[in-house]
């Protein structure tokens, strides 16, 4: 026995190999990066020389502050270069870590090119199918006369919506680019040092966050001052500067599009392998978690990558894009209401706020630092103050830059003190962040009350800790719910009474207030996904040890660095979430703008006491619920697979067990890839064919039964009760996932009989459960209540 | 060992019972029965004459309409007088089998007084907080020289809040009553002939049925008789008819109060002892349920009674009655609007197709037959084919009595053809319900597609069990939507196209439209009470056939009773969901109608593009998270205490096992009550106070920044917001539920391994969690949207 142990202990990193080689075969870079790889460096370097001077001719044409946004762009890409550079120059390890590292980028290379293979493919078809909408859709005389033609707008918007879909598939790649390189050097540090694998981690993750954030301004940005130059905007004749931003949605709509695509796909295929790992392996076989031995453990680890790392990177890069391009609808309507003279501020507030958020974040990571003296071991110290301590770093700088651009930006003299009032929206929209994360801390940490509750719950069984999970999910939605109350109306009311008032007197600063505090909100993104990337990465590291079975004291440092990226993803979660519960009132407001711009007829109210009106609201909150159960039961379906197949290999081969045999890990990861890319199908579809289905068929109904704007106002009412129900919805699924995976930890580390008591394993049927939900339809449903609301945008034009 | 066994099975009832007394020593029948039954019969007889006598003088006073409405329901109480002789002339069966009977009796009443004690102390005092709000309310000239005073409209709220609350706790006592002495009978005869078992069923189901919605009828109709009279309605100056209607939405109010707390308190009794007897029996002990070994057998038993009786008696009573009064309200302002000259038939229509639902409902309870020959043993027959027989006869007679209501009370010569439209109406409501109740059984049903699926998931373990049984839930919102949208839709358009018109032309009969389709889903009310109420009596029945050790034989007849039971209650959820959510759209605009009768101010809008507006929302669907939390923990938390009893008890009476000791009864019983009490009171309390705590802080919040109805109107939106999200919650809880009972069932058929296979012992998981879901929050989610509903009609003067 002990001699069976030694062999398979001891076959050498060359024999464990040969189940590799098969997802060796299909290496792959995007066409895009090999294109640039070949050409000479030289030519390359004038070639982006040119591209930076044709940018900044377009921008110093447009007006300084976005030369301003473009400069900091700049410098925050040649510093997500230094942090690339800094990250790759650290070690690899010994081959047998490497070894593994390379079957994940593989694993990972190869689904996320299926993936976006996919992906690509829809959007192109989108893509035409809008350009058809708008080049037959029926404009007014207005709408011609404004300086737009038709077929312009029409192939602006196509254009707009490929550009996003495009930035935000680079955003996903270099999520996953970066952290599967990563992963294996944390490991290797982990070797030597906590403080240095953290710092890798740290760096990578923020080398992520740079480049998406940066894009989404940078898009933005550009997309702005091109058309602002190639339209001649603000000349006489053609369209004015406050309408410039509705040509923007297309990118909006391009980017959620992706996003939510690759959420799904990437969030079904990693917790789909969780599940089916940990079901055989953990409950089944009482083997660890990311075991060697686990079949399945491979596929596990490349789904943290595609997962949490892609998945997030184009969740983020659609938020920021989101949220900018509403907030500068929004400010365009303000300013040209309440005839300010220079409108270009309030316009491009936004992406002044978001070229901060880059610099702000860019000092919080690098404050986090290794051991200056590498010689020396440092005793471990808590990895989530040292993150805590960056954060609070960023928070303060966020403030301060904040103050900074609002009077920098938002002064008129029309209301000399509006700046100030925008400056608390701003506040308001920080502390709200910083209340989100408190609150889910005290939900999902188990040092509170309501996880050793649920632990405590496990006690008396599987079905007793269900139903405490299910309830502390449920609850906790009502704190975040009376935070986000408390912040809009209050956030509406600091805008309201600012000053601006329009021709008649009124106030209007009201709704971009609310815009101001999304911001402030989103005023620490980068820093925030950072902090999230920091998770999936710490994860695979420890997969990795794990996997490679690298002594005690490394596995202790990775584990240490996976349970607080535990702790960050859920935090960032909710900061996720309520960031997109503030910015869907501003969407809305948003498309109502759109519709009224479009039909130049006012569209100020969505009345629910009207029936058709209603049953949006009902229909959308439906949709709510098919969309997770069918992003839930993929999840199910797709580990049951994993499941057989697992159980499979283990009667097959039953040398497994005593490391005799090696899994066939490349067979898993085959069926999690192709059952995720099948699952994500369906949901999917039905987010985007719904609201657009509804508006029609309600758009029909309005025409015969004589009532204007009927489908744009169903749809609105949509969007509205989909946006609540898919905020609860959302926080119900994060919350209870975290909860159930720390309650489990906290068993896990002793109490309540510790590893492998009956407790135990309640407590892993719980975690079980939470997992499609916290990774998979908890997530998706972020991306689809943002995404419900620029298909709105886009598509408005099908409703009229 | 055999030897053992014999010791135990052959203890004499004698022995076992025992452990009976403790709980025997407090027989209880209300005071008012108690003093009814000291009087003389022929004193009685008298009363009761002079009785009826003044109530037909009132009616005669008020309207022949009423007249009619008062002969049917007195016929009906005949009728009900009846069945209970019929059910209680058959036999008790064997002392041992009526031994348990008095136990569960004992337990059921024992709950029932505390319970009902604690609810009137609160009534008491929210009666006087209702007094006292109307008294001091700010009341303009108008309503003053409307006839009515301040303080006599806040007698007279108070006054109809208490009837309406006693009468709903009479509901629930009869349902109560008659299911504690019918179940022991329709055990003794299951000994004899399995139809005669399901007619005693049938007929006790009955009997309460009639009585519930009698009693909603009867109760509405004195009261508007009584108010009509009093405040000489329509003579000069004093009230008109058609505001009489608003004068009831006390009695509403009343109603759901106690429903709530009756399905709260009884549905956390009935799952948490049904949950802690499992999961220690069925799960730890591998005893089959309702075992006598079981200490908290008892308590499931009487669980089933207080829970599903009693509680679904004044569920059902308070939708009924909600319904009623908000047709009634509808039906008043569309004839004023329309001045059309004899309002009374719009107003008092929804009491006639209720006394026709009376009578139709009976016949379908008598079309089923017990064997004519008592003296032959008949083959077993499919109880769910006999029941859904009597469905159609009475679906049939539902459709023809309700277009000969239309054409009575709804022809009027301004639209010679508006009494079809509605009719029309009605028959959308009426297969709105079929269809709900078809969708439920396909998603409940182990006949079909998704339970099997449900199941073959269990085979991968409680995880994916778990995870299919939530999506399963999920997903079956989707078709009750859509069905519900286009009733919606179609009823409001029906109504609108009847030809019926204002002063200015405008189609008004729209919402009265939908108002008739509500009607029309529950114009078969009392047959599906008595469906509904079958479920338990045939559960209790086969658990005192268990307990009392009776041959296979008879318990296989108790067992297929028991199924039927099951699938009947899943659809009846389905059923009273539906009415809800047709209703929602009514309540709303019947509150809507309140506010501008009291406010003087036209309230015609509710605007989500509002912040404050869509805050309500957003609270309101929290709201429903909330109270969802709520209940599903407190099931939680007293099975936590059940559980710990049980085993405490098997650990201290090793005996109980092999027969040999018996298990303390009692004290699950009382363990169970006192939780449930004590827990049914924080979700309740949110129920309630919550919508008049956010109405008042908008109210304030609108009177300082200038927005007049602000208070009413976030109301408005919450009230909605929470409708819809209620809808969705429950439809969710009630099929996930159903699906998991149903999905172990279909196992334990043999499928899949069978009883005590691994894949069983994840369905049983899968039972429990769903328990609390089905019989806990599910329904008390329809009870909560309803008095969201009723409880924002009364307390309106406050947000004003």
């Amino acid at each position: 026995m002990d001699d069976d142990m030694e062999n398979g202990k001891g076959l050498s990193y060359q024999e464990r190999s040969r189940t590799f080689p098969s997802m060796r075969s299909k290496s792959y870079t995007p066409w895009i990066f090999r294109i640039l790889m070949r050409i000479n460096a030289r030519v390359l370097f004038v070639l982006l020389l040119l591209v930076f001077g044709a940018v900044f001719f377009v921008g110093a044409n447009t007006s300084p502050i976005v030369v301003f946004v473009f400069s900091i762009c700049i410098i925050s890409f040649f510093f997500s270069v230094y942090l690339t550079k800094w990250v790759l120059a650290k070690d690899e390890g010994p081959p047998e870590m490497s070894q593994i590292s390379d079957a994940i980028r593989d694993g990972a290379e190869g689904f996320f090119r299926t993936q976006y293979g996919t992906i690509s493919k829809m959007a192109f078809i989108l893509a035409l199918v809008i350009l058809g909408i708008y080049l037959f859709r029926t404009s007014t005389p207005q709408q011609e006369a404004s300086g737009l033609g038709r077929t312009t707008s029409a192939y602006i918007t196509a254009a707009a919506f490929l550009l996003g879909a495009l930035c935000s598939g680079i955003a996903g790649y270099v999520g996953m680019w970066v952290s599967v390189r990563a992963n294996v050097r944390v490991s290797s540090a982990a070797r030597r040092s906590a403080r240095e694998a953290l710092q890798i981690a740290v760096r990578a993750g923020g080398f992520s966050a740079i480049v998406v954030v940066g894009m989404a301004v940078f898009g933005v940005a550009i997309l702005y001052a091109t058309f602002y130059f190639w339209l001649g905007v603000d000349s006489p004749g053609s369209m004015k500067v406050t309408e410039l931003p509705l040509l923007l949605v297309g990118y909006g709509f391009g980017a959620s599009f992706v996003a939510l695509f690759a959420q799904l796909g990437g969030g079904i295929y990693t917790k789909a392998a969780d599940v089916g790992a940990d079901l055989v392996g953990k409950v089944e076989q009482g083997i660890p978690e990311d075991d060697p031995r686990n079949p399945a453990v491979i596929a596990d680890l490349v789904g943290d990558n595609v997962g949490d790392c892609a998945a997030r990177g184009a969740d983020l890069f659609e938020s920021i894009a989101a949220e900018i391009i509403s907030a500068m609808i929004l400010g365009g309507t303000m300013a040209q209401r309440c005839k300010i003279d220079d409108p270009s501020g309030f316009i491009l507030f936004p992406l002044v706020v978001h070229s901060f958020d880059l610099v702000v974040s860019s000092i919080g990571i690098l404050s986090i630092r290794g051991t200056r003296d590498s010689g020396l071991v440092v005793p471990i110290e808590d990895p989530m103050a040292i993150l805590q301590k960056g954060y609070s770093v960023t928070i303060v700088l966020a403030v301060l830059t904040f103050g900074v651009s609002a009077r920098w930006l938002l002064y008129t003299e029309q209301a000399p003190y509006a700046w100030l009032n925008f400056a608390l929206c701003g506040l308001v929209g920080i502390i709200t962040a910083y209340l989100f994360v408190l609150i889910t801390k005290y939900y999902t940490d188990y040092k509170h009350e309501p996880v050793r509750m649920l632990a405590l719950s496990s006690a008396t069984g599987h079905g007793t800790n269900i139903i405490a999970g299910i309830s502390l999910g449920l609850e906790s939605t009502a704190l975040p719910v009376l935070v986000i109350s408390v912040a809009i109306v209050s956030a509406f009311w600091l805008g309201h009474t600012s000053g601006l008032v329009d021709d008649t007197g009124n106030p209007t600063g009201g709704l971009f207030g609310t815009a101001v505090a999304t911001m402030g909100m989103l005023s620490t993104a980068a820093y925030v996904l950072t902090m999230d990337m920091f998770g999936p990465i710490a994860d695979n590291a420890g997969g990795i040890v794990e996997m490679s079975q690298q002594p005690e004291s490394v596995r202790e440092i990775t584990d240490l660095l996976d349970a607080v990226g535990n702790t960050t993803k859920a935090t960032t979660k909710g900061f996720a979430i309520g960031s997109a519960a503030l910015a869907s009132f501003l969407l809305f407001s948003a498309y109502m703008d759109e519709v009224s711009s479009f039909s130049h007829i006012p569209f100020k109210q969505v009345d629910i006491a009207v029936p058709e009106i209603f049953v949006g609201g009902l229909l959308g909150s439906m949709l709510i619920f098919l969309f997770s159960a069918w992003a839930c039961s993929a999840v199910g379906r797709t580990a049951q697979e994993v499941v057989n197949e697992v159980r499979r290999q283990f009667i097959e081969r039953p040398g497994i067990m005593d490391y005799k045999e090696k899994p066939d890990y490349g067979r898993c990861v085959a069926i999690v890839a192709s059952a995720s890319l099948r699952e994500m199908i369906k949901p999917g579809a039905l987010a985007i064919i719904s609201p657009i289905a509804v508006g029609v068929l309600f758009r029909i109904l309005g025409y015969f039964t004589g009532q204007p704007l009927l489908g744009a106002k169903v749809v609105a009412s949509m969007l509205m009760f989909a946006t609540v129900a898919g905020i609860l919805m959302a926080l119900f699924m994060n919350t209870a996932g975290g909860a159930w995976d720390n309650a489990k930890k906290y068993i896990e580390t002793g109490a309540l009989g510790g590893k492998g008591s009956d407790c135990h394993k309640a407590a892993v049927t719980g975690d079980t459960v939470g997992d499609p939900f916290k990774d998979t339809a908890g997530p998706s449903l972020h991306v689809l209540i943002k995404m419900l609301a620029t298909i709105t945008l886009v598509m408005a034009p099908v409703f009229l």
